[in-house]
């Protein structure tokens, strides 16, 4: 076979000649040095492939040591719940059914305490719930006879089964006991079927409630103490982030328009993308932080709720700040002199707004009452009322230009539209800023965020406003207007 | 006690007179009376509160009549598994293991095709893989001796256990092994800890492989063989729906604004809201969609990524249609004399645009390449190109009013700017519909679609127009310029 080999090897050596290719021929080799050297291809290809995941893997574990702290919690509840294993007496006591404590671990065990504990309670109840509804089923079919028996409990198992599934596509219910309906089918299933077979069924079942609190109690207690991660913070924590980059965005888009200063900032520029793609997250976040217990500087019933609405409110600023942003990304045909005319004002506009979003970020942030977020509205509304102005004056400097005969400054209006749709782009998204506001200023009513404390520099420059900022919504009906 | 309850009453009733009501004071009731009263008030409230979640829930069920097959699915799957508890030999078959046969449904069973396939195919190959490397576990602890063992079994699960909750955290193996990482870890965990109980240890994993290869099994047949929703199919027709919303609100929007009619379609004109929110289940649906068979006009390996990209270019263009609709409910400010001026060519961008993506729409619904979608969208060009030229006319007929000092028709710029900046929206909307348009005629090229059937109408109507068509890409460049 080898000989064959190496002639069929030959001919397809003359065959690359014939090709007319000015390879230098490579001198020919024994089959062994081939695999060999495929072989070397091969595994240099899956080690470097390998250690390409390794260096991933690394950086997700460096970027956020939480997830690395997640991964061995998991490991220490699942070591402590396998102690009712190694342990004779803590098995015995649980008749063999140690098993679903573990299983109890791996199933409801999640990275943050809010899920974790609405999975907890979920279970125990629907547990309760299902195993006593099934012990009734299995006293009702050993009445109806050994011939009735299975069909009684498989009806009951269908019934209660397509019901409980149908509940899970109630929103109400599908966000509070979404989990608890699958365990609820699960658990009813078992011990009304297992009550055919299983002779002592109220052992079995109370031995599997056992376990399942044995389990629960585990998790619930290795979440809370071992670094918690709390979904309420990283919901407020998100909230404020995502302020920051609201404003950031915003300063950084008009900036960029204005002074023609490219690609230093980008990323900077487009922190608005995060709001909108943060929805789903802050709604699964809200849906479990209400699960949570008093921690930190919440308390139990806190206000979540009213973090979606600011989240709403952010988006719908957000989507402003793209259609700005398409503006200023359009090959730039706007004229300079009309860009000079507006440039000041522009940028007072969107400094004062995004300073308003960096206080009301902050005002979330330490849970205090901000006393000069009147007075930096009042300064944006003056900074909108002024653009209006210097809009207006646009058309004056127009009209001049022609009746003055002046052709050479003469400005088309196709040359304005540009920075005329950005301005009032810019408007609106001072109107939306009002709303991000007010609806933290229903956050800070509904959890009773102190006043600010009175040593601060702010309250200082609140005591020299306080004529400027007694209306505001005067001011922001005015806006509305624009 | 019953008289002092009478005093009580007595003093209770006196007391409202003193406080000025004109309240006619009602005859003095018996205690039995008043918790009958109260006890009917509550029932009737409970019955009322009963009735108003059955009919929300019977209104789910009408609307959408799969959710309830899917519940009697569930049923099924349940009520057959559980006939391995009533035959005898198929209990006796997999040696009383039956349960995990009940539980692998329970869990694995989703209400499309794809999501259960990928559930199933995850719990099958973890729990092999999971099986064996517990077996090789199992068998170094037993070598080391009865002292060691519960700490070798222990530590291998803390490791493995921590390591595998760790690739949930990378993006690429989540997408795809998500689940199989969980069962990964209750398999291994459950095996290699009852190693140290269970006498028959080959025995157990192999029951329990059986249990979940019978279970998965059933699922996969009830779901595909039972009224099958396909993920991929929904998001198909998702994605057509969304483009049929979009060209409806832009339709809506801008007809709204020129014709001042208020309030009679706003279902329609808020459809763009469907696209801004439909990112998450696009995501999740294109995830499954890859896991299912070849099924209606779908390949196995059909580009499910790609109408991701469909959809991101289509919720870019609804974000300018939000800025529109701000446009458009601002107090209304924009001079008549202007609206009219530029109303016809507005509508006429707006209908041109709206045919393009309602082309798009039936291109990917009919899964056939559109011959009229590049006249369509020469057309849209022309639109814009004319609004263009509107738009210059404008300065010459603001010119026009002031030069001849005709000051009664003098238009002043602030009541130009919102038609103006509506206008430019317009223009971009154009240009991200382009941006649709390219990424369906990736899905085309991608998925194969078929020229259109040489028999309908637009094959005619293309005959007249392929000059026109010859360089679209040419005027689209054009377009990016305005």
């Amino acid at each position: 076979m080898a000989p064959e080999k190496k002639a069929l090897e030959g001919v397809e050596w003359r065959i690359r000649v014939a090709d007319g290719s000015t390879e230098v021929p490579v001198p020919d080799m024994g089959l062994a040095r081939k695999v060999w050297l495929r072989t070397k291809g091969l595994i240099s290809c899956l080690g470097s492939n390998v250690w390409m995941f390794l260096k991933k893997a690394w950086d997700i574990g460096a970027n956020d040591p939480r997830k690395v702290i997640h991964c061995f919690k998991v490991g220490l509840a699942l070591t402590l719940v396998s102690l009712f294993y190694f342990m004779r007496p803590l098995y015995d006591g649980v008749g063999g059914n140690a098993m679903w404590a573990l299983m109890t671990v791996v199933l409801v065990f999640e990275p943050n305490v809010g899920a974790t504990i609405y999975k907890c309670l979920n279970r125990m109840f629907a547990t309760f719930l299902a195993g006593f509804l099934a012990l009734g089923v299995h006293w009702i079919a050993s009445r109806s006879g050994d011939r009735f028996e299975p069909f009684v409990v498989g009806a009951s198992v269908f019934l209660l089964a397509s019901m409980a599934t149908f509940t899970r596509f109630i929103p109400s219910i599908k966000s509070l006991f979404d989990y608890g309906a699958m365990v609820f089918i699960l658990t009813f299933s078992f011990v009304a079927v297992s009550g055919y077979r299983v002779d002592k069924l109220f052992d079995f079942a109370h031995q599997r409630i056992s376990t399942i609190f044995i389990g629960t109690s585990l998790c619930i207690l290795v979440i809370i103490l071992v670094c918690p991660i709390w979904c309420g913070q990283e919901l407020h924590g998100l909230t404020v982030r995502n302020m920051d980059k609201l404003a950031d965005s915003l300063d950084g888009c008009v900036t960029k328009y204005f002074t023609n200063t490219n690609g230093e900032d980008d990323k900077k520029t487009q922190g608005y993308k995060c709001v909108l793609s943060s929805k789903a997250s802050e709604d699964s976040m809200a849906n479990f932080a209400r699960w949570e217990p008093s921690h930190g500087r919440f308390n139990f019933r806190h206000p979540w709720k009213q973090y979606l609405k600011i989240g709403a409110s952010m988006r719908s600023c957000a989507y402003c700040i793209e259609a700005l942003n398409s503006c200023i990304n359009k090959e730039n045909k706007a004229a300079d002199s009309i860009k000079k005319h507006l440039s000041t004002s522009c940028l007072k506009v969107s400094s004062s707004t995004s300073s308003v979003i960096r206080e009301v970020a902050e005002t979330v942030k330490k849970m205090n009452k901000s006393p000069t977020v009147f007075m930096l509205i009042g300064e944006m509304n003056g900074a909108v009322e002024e653009l209006r102005n210097d809009l207006k004056s646009l058309s004056q400097l127009l009209d001049l230009s022609t009746s003055a005969e002046n052709k050479e400054h003469e400005t088309p209006l196709m040359e304005i539209i540009p920075v005329v749709t950005l301005a009032s782009i810019l408007i609106e998204i001072a109107v939306r800023t009002e709303a991000i506001v007010s609806s933290v200023e229903e956050l800070a009513k509904l959890a009773e965020f102190a006043a600010h404390d009175g040593k601060s520099k702010r309250s200082e420059m609140k005591d020299k406003i306080v004529p400027d900022e007694e209306k505001p919504e005067g001011k922001l009906e005015a806006l509305q207007r624009v």
